[in-house]
């Protein structure tokens, strides 16, 4: 899912998405509750007709906002009071707040509000933190409970536990036990190495039903999506591809590019040779190093349609060997090929 | 014609100023010389290829910009001395050498090297600037006449002569006197009054011959370029179609609107009801408000692509009214209704 924050998907237009394969993006509820806010969206017809996209929208809860850029935060039993990022306004989101706006937006897939605890987080800290979350969990079910089912979104439950695998097998028994659409696997990728975000994977994936989508949050490098999905990963959402394209990094399947860097100024090649996006097809390394060096838009946003396009087609090949019974090779592959480069080349990916 | 200052359209790919019906865009042979520079650009096959678009491109001499941006200036008979305005390299460019550059960019339209002189500009500095500026009129179309004529591209002279008429008058005879296969307005919107540039449009159009293409360079707001087109003006070039896009002004046929304003946050209409462009046909004001509050570059996008649209349509309303003999008309009611609106709002246009 490309990352929407802001009822955009920065720099590009839905057209464009589409044309990419784009499936459904990502819209945060934190950032659309604050900026223009849910209610105006309401009334101009919910977020899709506001944004003039038509194929669904998975909106996050704001929990991971609430916790990562909002200010003078208080957690309390019934939610979290905290002053946004913008101007300061004291606002509160609790579990019903948030399936409210999630609800105001029109979401096709709405997720839980959780508590998410930094890294690292101890035991007790996060023990404590889960029943939290599991208490709002219950209450999240409550509320669409009472609505009426038809048009209902999904709603999807969200894992916990931190780095504690008893943490994470309770935290999924205890949302299938409520009974969720789907469940996301959170608290990933907040800081932690590599191989412990992997371990926060497999000690949740084991205890979630096969025939629901499960997806990990707000990942990851390539490779990363590639050993998510060898464990188990359905979906994901990820703002590398239109962030890093921003600083001028392209994606390709032997890693990543700073196209800023000096030996692409004569470089007539595209970003990746038989890559079929728009950039790749009319573009070449050279041209787009001089618009990043010039800081003009289009160099971001034909890097952004690349990254994307990147992106989409490693989860559609995925999918086509998974269903070809090829994946471990491609896995293998793939991952040797990307580290490799990415190592040597030092870029933090 | 679009400008497009650094090899580039301001946010805009060439596949979407092709859709907008663009037939010629614009190159700065200052900015494209300061950055990446011409030889670059010709080992890599010329601007049309290096950029992506393979209709014409008009290249401007350099000449305002060495006088508008770069820094500490020398002018001799030979040509310009300055500094470059990005890393203060010192460089020269004289009227070969303006040729030459616009020879590697490949340009489909040539414009001689003229000096600019700026506003307001007393009669005997402006008399010996057009005397230098036309004996480098000689100068640049003696370096063509040396190239051999197959795939040659057109030469342009400019009118110069600031607001003194008889050094219109002048520098219009002395021109057509060399022979040139175009003719521009040069050193007009300088910072006059808008009277004013009309006047110097007025005393230089009646010297140029009728069947070649005459053109005001660097205009202009909606009514000046249909008050210009009235005066006999084939060709123009304009930043404010994107420039305002990005400051969050669009433009419709009753005057500018600044989307940034409160009036807008939930008007679903969009930027003109009933325009046909991308931007007109999928999102509201209201949606295109909030881009621009929240800084999204989907936002100057999709108003650079109403504006473009806007300027283009415009020229094209503005010929089939020549055609039809429904100029006048069309004329008097289009420059009514822009500036009422226009003066209401204060807004500079």
């Amino acid at each position: 899912m490309p990352v929407g924050t802001q009822a955009t998907v920065k720099a590009m237009t839905p057209a464009e998405l589409e044309s990419l394969g784009a499936q459904i993006i990502l819209g945060n509820t934190y950032h659309l509750h604050v900026r223009p806010g849910e209610k105006l969206i309401a009334r101009l017809g919910g977020l899709h007709r506001f944004m003039s996209w038509d194929r669904p929208i998975l909106t996050d809860s704001g929990g991971f906002q609430v916790f990562s850029l909002a200010k003078l935060r208080k957690i309390t039993e019934q939610g979290v009071h905290f002053q946004n990022h913008l101007d300061g306004t004291p606002t509160f989101i609790g579990p019903e707040t948030s399936m409210e706006i999630q609800h105001d937006l029109g979401s096709d897939i709405v997720m839980l509000f959780d508590e998410c605890p930094p890294h690292p987080c101890g035991y007790d800290d996060a023990a404590k933190s889960l029943d939290l979350t599991l208490r709002w969990a219950a209450r999240c079910r409550a509320w669409w409970d009472t609505r009426p089912t038809e048009n209902r979104p999904l709603l999807f439950g969200i894992v916990q536990g931190s780095s504690h695998a008893d943490l994470r097998e309770k935290s999924a028994r205890a949302l299938v036990d409520i009974g969720f659409d789907g469940y996301a696997v959170g608290g990933v990728s907040v800081g932690e190495p590599e191989r412990e975000m992997f371990r926060a994977i497999e000690n949740a994936v084991p205890f979630l039903p096969q025939d629901h989508p499960r997806y990990a949050m707000g990942l990851g490098t390539p490779p990363q999506i590639i050993e998510m999905i060898a464990r188990g990963i359905d979906m994901f959402d990820c703002v590398l591809p239109t962030r890093l394209a921003r600083n001028g990094t392209a994606f390709t399947a032997s890693g990543t590019l700073n196209l800023k860097n000096a030996p692409f100024a004569e470089d007539p090649s595209p970003i990746e040779p038989g890559c079929e996006c728009h950039a790749c097809r009319h573009f070449s390394r050279a041209y787009l190093r001089h618009l990043v060096k010039a800081e003009e838009i289009l160099g971001l946003r034909l890097i952004s349609i690349h990254n994307l396009h990147f992106y989409l087609n490693l989860t559609r090949q995925a999918r086509a060997h998974i269903l070809a019974g090829t994946f471990q090779e491609f896995r293998e592959t793939f991952v040797a090929n990307y580290k490799s480069h990415t190592e040597s080349t030092k870029d933090p990916g």
